[in-house]
C-alpha cells in the first residue's frame, strides 16, 4: 500500500510539537512527509525542510494552493503552529480539499473555532484533532470496560493534568507562545485541560453539562491561568472534578483519570500507562495490561513498554485508516466534534470563574 | 513510672474504633484500662467490662461521678460513641476533673460543639481529639519539612479521602449510625472529611478562609453527604481541593495529600504511608523514610512497617506525656481548636453545598 | 480472661528486639509482663526491671527456679539475647515446666541447638521460635492459596531479605554482637537469612532437600558473612533461590517472596505487606488485600496499614491460645521443627560454602 | 541529509522482531527500507516485500551480491531470522562490504559464531548486535552514575529476566523455534539470559570471571531450558546473580538489574523503565528520571513516557550514527565483543549446569 502523502504547517527546527507529529506519522510507515510550510521565517522554513529533504513553502497559503494542484501533492497536512495559527492554515487546506490534523487545542478563540468548523463542515476534506492520549492502549481498554458495563452507573469522574515546568515564570520558546494569552487564548486550561476532558469524555462516553470552574495565575505577571480546579456535573446526576496545572512543582506530565461507578471502579495513569486497575466492588483488584487489551492498539507483546509516542502513532494510524475509508477507526480519532467540545469547555470555564466559580453551562 | 489510669465510654464488644484505642493506649504501656460504660445496654455492657476485666458502669454519669471520688479512678476518659453521643460524657467528665480524650468528629452538631467547648474552658482536665493520622512519622515529617521552608511559598494544597464501603445502601452498624444525620451529624464530609481537613491544615500550617462545597448522597436513599467536593481558599492565595467520597468504588481507605509551593512539591498516601515523596523543583526526586524522619514516632528500624495502630498508639503516647507535663507534645495533638476547626468546616461545606457551592466563609 | 504471666530473659534498656517483644505481647492484651532477668549486667537489670515495673533478677537460674516456685510465677518467657546466650535460658525454663518463646535463629551452634531440642523434647512446656513475619496477614494468605491449589504445582520460588545497614564496618551495639561469631553463629544467614528460609517453607510448605551456597564478607574484617546467595533444589523437582545481603546499600529491611506454579505465581513483599499480587497463568493480575484474607489475623479494616508489629503480635496471640489450649493455632506458629529447620540450613549453606558451591544435603 | 539504504534477512509477515526493526529503523528517519530476503518460503517473501514496497530476493545469498552491485543498494542490513541462520547470510553480506545489524544471541552454536567472528575481522564493514535494553534512557544514566563512582565500589549484581509465556508447552511461531535447539541453540539463557548478561556488563563495566549455573526445563519433553539460574563471581570480589526464566507464570516481561555499591545502590525495572532509584548509603532515595538523564537519548520530555521501541530507536539512531562517522557512539553500540561475550556465557552457564554447578570460568 502506497503512503499517505504529509503536509506540515509549523514545526520547524526546535519546535516540539512538531517533531512529535513526524515521529508519529513515520512509526507505522502511513505516512510520508514530502511538503511544509515549517516557519514563518523564510530562511528557518528552508533549512528546516533542507534537513527533512521535503518540498519547502514560505507560508501556508502556497502550499494549499500548489499542492493542491500538483499531481503528487500532499493528501494531509499537520498543522503543528500556536494556537492562535490554527485556524488560517486549517481553512486553507480544507477549502483546497486536503485532510486537516490539527494539534490541540483547536483554537486561540471561539471566534477561530467556528471558523474552522464552518470550514469543515464546508469541505469534503476531513478534520482531525490530535488529542494523542486517548489512542493509548490501556486507556481504550478502559472506554471498552465503561462500554461493557463493568463499572455500573458512573457516579464520580476524577481526571488531573499535573506539571511542574512552570513553577518559575516562563523561560524559552514554548513557555513563551503558551502563556501569551494572545498566542495561546488559555493557559493549562487549555494546553493540558482540553486534554484532560477529553480524556474523561473518551472514556465515560458522558460530557458535563455543568461546570464550576476556579483559574488562577500562581506566577506572578503570569497574563494566562496556570492552576485550574474544575468542578463538573454531568446530566444523569454523576459529579466530577478536573484539576490542571502548570506550577504542580516537580510533577513531570501527570495525567490520570479515576472513575467511579455502582459496580467498579477504575484508574489509570499516564505515568504507568501499560496498567489499569480496575476496582470491583467485590473481590480482588485487578491489574489489567495489555494481555486483556482489546483495542490491539499496539506494536509489541505485553510488558514490553508502550508509551507516549506510540499513542500518538495510533492516532496517525487511524487517521491513515479513515482517509483509506475504514469508517469503523472514525469511532476512536477525536474530530470536529471534540474540538469544538474542548473549545465550549475553555469558554465555560473562563466564564465560571470570572463570576467566582457560579455553576455555568458547557 | 506508673501507668495512667484510663476509663472508657462506648467502645463495647462488636465496637470498631474502642477496640482501636484499647490497643493504641496499650501500645507503649502508657495507660491502664480500668473503667468503663461500654454500652448503654447494660448488659453488655457488663459482659464486655468483664471480658476486658475493668470496673463497669451502666452510665457515664455514674462513672464520672464515682471515679472522680476514687483514689484510683481514672485520670483520664476515651470517648468512642457516636458523634451525637460525645457531649455529654465529655461535659461530665471534663467537670468531674477528668482528662477527655475523644473520637472526631467533636459533636453532631454545632450546638453540641459549643458546649463542650464551654466545658472545656471551664474544666482543669485536658482535652484531646483523636485526629491519628497526624502523628504517623511520614505526616510528622511533612509537617517538618514545609516548616523547615523546603516547599517555599504553598500554591497548592490537595487532600483526599476516598473509601468505597457505603457503595452499596448501608448494611451494618459501623454503616447505620454514620448515614443517620441524627447521630453523624454528617456523612463522609464528618466521618472522613475531617480527618483529611485536619491533616492538611496540620501539615501546611495554614486554614482556608473560604470554601465552596458540592456534597452528594450518590445512593437512592441515603438522607448524608456520601461524597464531598470542596475548593478551598486560602488567605495568602493559596488555593486547594478536599475531596471525601465513601463512595469511591473498591478503595479502601485512601487518604492522601499533595502540596506544592514554590520550591519544592511532597506527597504522602497512606496506603504507602512510610514513604513521603518530596520533588524539588530541580534535580531527582527524593524518597524519604524513617531514615530521615526527625519526629522519632516510631517503634521499629525503617523498613519495619508500621501504620495505623502505631499512629494512633503515637497519639496516645503524646497525650501520656501531655498528661504528665510535657508541653512540647502539646504541639503535634490535636485539641479544642482542631475540633473546633473541623466542626466549622462541616457547617461551611454544608452552608455551601445547600446554596449551590457559594464560597462561604469558614 | 486473665492475662498469660509473661516473663523476659535480656532486652533491657536500649535493646531491639525485646522492646518488640514487650509491644507484641502487650497489644491484644494477652500477656502481662511481670519478671525479668533483662541484662547480665545486674545495675542495668535492676534500673530496667523498675523503669516496667516488674520483678527483677540478676540471673535466668534465680528466676527460673524462682518463678517456677511462685504461685503468681511467670507461665512462659521471652528469651531475647544474642544467639549464643539462647540455650541456657531456654533450657533452664523448659525443664521449670515455663514455656518458653525464643528469638530466632534458634542458638549460635548446633551443639547448642541440639541441647535446646533435647530439652524441650524433655519437657511439659511448649516451646515457640518468633519467626514474626510469617504471622503477618497476606503472608498467610500467600500460603492459603498455595494450599487451594491456585498456583498449580510449585516450580520457582525466590526468597530475598536485603538490608544495607552494615555497609560500613559495624558500629552499635546490635551490629557488634551480630557480626561477632562467638555470639552470633553466622552472619546475614543466620540474622535474616532464616527468616527467609522460614517464609517460604511456610508459604509453600515445601522444605528444599538441597542447597548450594556462596556466603561472602563484603566489608574488610568482618568475621562474618555479610552477603548470601543460595541455590535450592526440592524433591519434586522445583528449583529456588534465597538471598540474603546486609550491604545491599539503601535497603531498609527488604524481604520478598516469589512463587511460580503451573497455574499462577505470586509475590509478596514486606515494604508493600498489605498487598499480594497473584498472577494467574491467563486473565489480570490480582492484587490481593485484607479484603480477601481468609487468616483473620488483623485488627482493623482493609485499608488501615498494619505491619511489623501487628505481625508480631499475631504471633503472640496465638501462642497465647496455644498456651490455652486452641491446637488450631499450633500450625501457624513456628516451633521447634522450623527452629530446627533452620540451624540445618544455616549448617548447610556454611558447608556448601566452604566446599566453592557443591551441592549438600540439608 | 539522505537516509541509509536498508535490507532486511528474515521478518516477513508474521514475524515479530523483524517488525521491530522496520519500525525502530523509520523512527528518527535515519533509515530507508529498501529490499529484503524476509522469508525462505518465496512466495511469502514477495508478498511481504510487496506489502513493505521493497525490492524482494528468494535468496539471502541473490541479495548480498546484487544489492552490493547495485549503485543504490542497501548500505546495511538487519539480519532477524533465528540463531541458527545468523552465520551464512551475516557473513555474506560482511563479505559483500554491507554493514551488518544482527538479532541477538550471535548465533546457535559456538562455531557459527567464530565464523561470523572471523568474517566480521575480515571487513571492513561494520556489525552491530541488537541487545536493545542497553539504549533506554535510564539505563544509559546507570551508567552514567556507575562510570562517576556514585556507587563506590562495587560489591553486588542482580540481573533478572522473568517471563511466564513458555509456562505451558510451547505453542505458536516464536516459541516453537525457541524451544528447538537445533534452531536456537540454547532456551531462556540464549532468548533472554543473554540480556540480562549485556545489561549488567553494559551498566557496571564489569565482566564476571567464573559462573555457576543450574538451568532446567520444567515443563515435560522441553529440549532446552527454560529457567536459568546462575551465580557469578568477579575478579575483584564482587558477586552477582542472574535469573532468567520463560517459566515465571504471569510475569509479561521482567528485566530488571540491581547494583549494590561501597557508597550507594541503585535499581532499574524494565516495567517502570523510566525511572531509576539510586540509594545512597546515607540520606533519602532519589527517583532520577529524564531530568536527570545525561544521555539524551530520547525524543520527548521527562514523563511523556517512552519505552521498548524508542530505546531499539536509539540503538538504530547510534548506528547510523556510527555509520556516518560518529566514533563516539561506538562507545554505546553492542558489537561483536559483546556478541561473543553472550556466547560465552551461554557455553559457560551449559558446562557448568552440566557439571552440576561446578565453577567454571566465562
Amino acid at each position: 500500500m502506497s503512503r499517505i502523502r504529509l503536509g506540515m504547517v509549523g514545526g520547524g527546527t526546535g519546535a516540539f510539537i512538531g517533531a512529535i507529529h513526524r515521529i508519529a506519522a513515520r512509526m507505522d510507515g502511513e505516512f510520508e512527509l514530502v511538503a511544509g510550510a515549517l516557519s514563518s521565517d523564510a530562511a528557518r522554513a528552508a533549512a528546516s525542510a533542507e534537513e527533512l529533504g521535503i518540498r519547502s513553502y514560505n507560508s501556508f497559503e502556497d502550499m494549499a494552493r500548489e499542492e493542491a494542484g500538483r499531481a503528487d501533492g500532499v493528501e494531509a497536512v499537520a498543522i503543528v503552529t500556536p494556537n492562535n495559527l490554527h485556524a488560517a492554515p486549517a481553512i486553507a487546506f480544507l477549502q483546497a480539499g486536503i485532510h486537516v490534523i490539527c494539534d490541540k487545542p483547536l483554537a486561540a478563540t471561539q471566534e477561530q473555532a467556528q471558523e474552522i468548523a464552518n470550514a469543515v463542515r464546508a469541505s469534503s476534506a476531513k478534520f482531525f484533532l490530535t488529542h494523542n492520549y486517548c489512542a493509548m492502549p490501556m486507556v481504550r481498554e478502559a472506554r471498552a470496560l465503561v462500554q461493557e458495563g463493568r463499572l455500573g452507573e458512573i457516579r464520580l469522574v476524577q481526571a488531573e493534568y499535573l506539571q511542574g515546568w512552570l513553577t518559575d515564570p516562563a523561560a524559552g520558546k514554548q513557555a513563551e507562545w503558551r502563556t501569551d494569552p494572545a498566542r495561546s487564548g488559555a493557559g493549562a486550561i487549555g494546553d493540558i485541560g482540553t486534554h484532560a476532558w477529553q480524556l474523561a469524555q473518551f472514556v465515560t462516553g458522558m460530557t458535563p453539562g455543568h461546570l464550576s470552574a476556579d483559574l488562577s495565575s500562581m506566577v506572578a505577571g503570569r497574563a494566562v491561568d496556570d492552576d485550574a480546579r474544575i468542578a463538573l456535573r454531568y446530566a444523569g446526576g454523576a459529579k466530577g472534578g478536573l484539576w490542571a496545572s502548570q506550577v504542580a512543582t516537580g510533577q513531570e506530565n501527570g495525567l490520570s483519570l479515576r472513575i467511579f461507578g455502582s459496580e467498579a471502579g477504575l484508574e489509570w495513569k499516564l505515568q504507568d500507562c501499560e496498567r489499569l486497575m480496575l476496582f470491583p466492588k467485590n473481590g480482588p483488584a485487578q491489574m489489567h495490561t495489555r494481555t486483556q487489551d482489546r483495542s490491539l492498539s499496539f506494536r509489541t507483546p505485553p510488558g514490553h513498554p508502550e508509551g507516549y509516542l506510540e499513542g500518538f502513532a495510533n492516532l496517525y494510524r487511524d487517521i491513515a485508516a479513515i482517509i483509506r475509508g475504514d469508517d469503523a477507526a472514525q469511532t476512536r480519532v477525536p474530530g470536529l466534534e471534540d474540538a469544538l467540545s474542548g473549545m465550549a469547555f475553555i469558554a465555560a470555564a473562563q466564564a465560571s470563574s470570572r463570576r467566582d466559580g457560579a455553576w455555568v453551562e458547557v
